[in-house]
């Protein structure tokens, strides 16, 4: 599939672009300046060489032309710039494309504490971007540690929970999350339920910070 | 440890009591009822007796009359009965109680769906609670399944994660926590991170339902 990164020069992005590169899809990552996305997919591709992933493919554009045609779009912005960003992009969406919104309402957005998030008018960032687009939103990967993907000769060892009103959508973006060794897709229902995911992501920026950890992420038990 | 389960009778509490008698821990299940709490500390001394736990005490006693010399009251009634309940025990709770609130503000306490959750005015049961009393509050339990409490031949597989604003309470909460087998406690910070772990139990209860399970839990991967 062909991925865009709106923000992809960030770390969550970043990250998600090595992984899913390693997996063989074609990565664009986007920003708002070409230059800063043709280093960072620049990067990626030395990053992919030297763990073996020769035939992986990175390009780096501008925002708008790195959305324009994609199968999926993955929102990884701050939260703060999220509303604006898709805004901006709504006329460059292809009309069938999915939106992964992985944006997270930490606090941080109005100068408070990673720690912590704020709740939006629709309850989360991803019905916030669901209000401004006609594609099916689809939550997901705000739980995944940056480190840990960016760590590609390592598994990533989650779950990763996927909430859309989209059934199709969802699926989608649960295979694609399957891709990343040692993750697990997580069907977390309807999109509304991102409000939930969203926190966790607070809790866990905790946790590293009171263990003293980098990477701790979520598994549910009792599943199968 | 004394331990007092307010609304022991209910499904959590029932299955917490077994749990922490079985670790040895005196327990008086509570009630409103006086006869009800008794039948079921008749039943919780049977299954612990059948699973070899002859030692154990469960004992029942009307609620006010439970907690007036217990070490840590747990709070295990349903959300909506919980403000009333914490205002008529106030006066029987001893000073150097340790209250632990394992209430979760579904949306059912207002006729609604166990998948969701409401938003208290101060952001969370736990801290609801605590408006309420001088006590420190331990937020905890909210996310072990009441199915594999119940089962005493079966580990329970899951992290419990702990908040409060009282360090020597949380501690004492996550040593209670680890009394039971397979439950590994995580320090969750702040009582205000409660609102986190609260929505969590909304979450589980939507993926048991999904995934056609009773004993979904969550681990944190990373921390050790």
């Amino acid at each position: 599939m062909r991925l865009a990164l709106v923000g992809g020069t960030g770390d969550q992005g970043f990250g998600l672009a090595l992984r899913f590169a390693a997996a063989g899809h074609e990565v664009v990552i986007g920003s708002r300046e070409e230059e800063r996305a043709l280093k960072a997919a620049e990067r990626a591709m030395e990053l992919l060489s030297e763990h073996g992933y020769e035939d992986a493919t990175v390009e780096g554009k501008e925002n708008e032309e790195a959305v324009s045609d994609a199968d999926v779009v993955l929102l990884t912005v701050p939260f703060f710039a999220v509303i604006e960003t898709v805004r901006g992009l709504r006329d460059a969406l292809p009309d069938d494309a999915i939106i992964v919104d992985v944006t997270v309402p930490l606090e941080t957005a109005i100068g408070g504490r990673p720690t912590r998030t704020i709740t939006p008018w629709e309850g989360s960032a991803a019905e916030t971007v669901q209000s401004l687009v006609e594609q099916p939103v689809v939550s997901a990967f705000e739980n995944v540690s940056a480190e840990l993907l960016r760590e590609l000769d390592r598994e990533v060892e989650c779950d990763v929970v996927v909430c859309s009103d989209d059934e199709d959508a969802k699926r989608t973006v649960m295979e694609l999350a399957e891709d990343i060794p040692g993750v697990r897709a997580i069907d977390g229902g309807p999109l509304a339920n991102a409000r939930i995911v969203e926190s966790i992501t607070a809790l866990l920026i905790g946790l590293n910070q009171r263990y003293g950890k980098k990477g701790i992420g979520i598994r549910f038990t009792g599943i199968e």
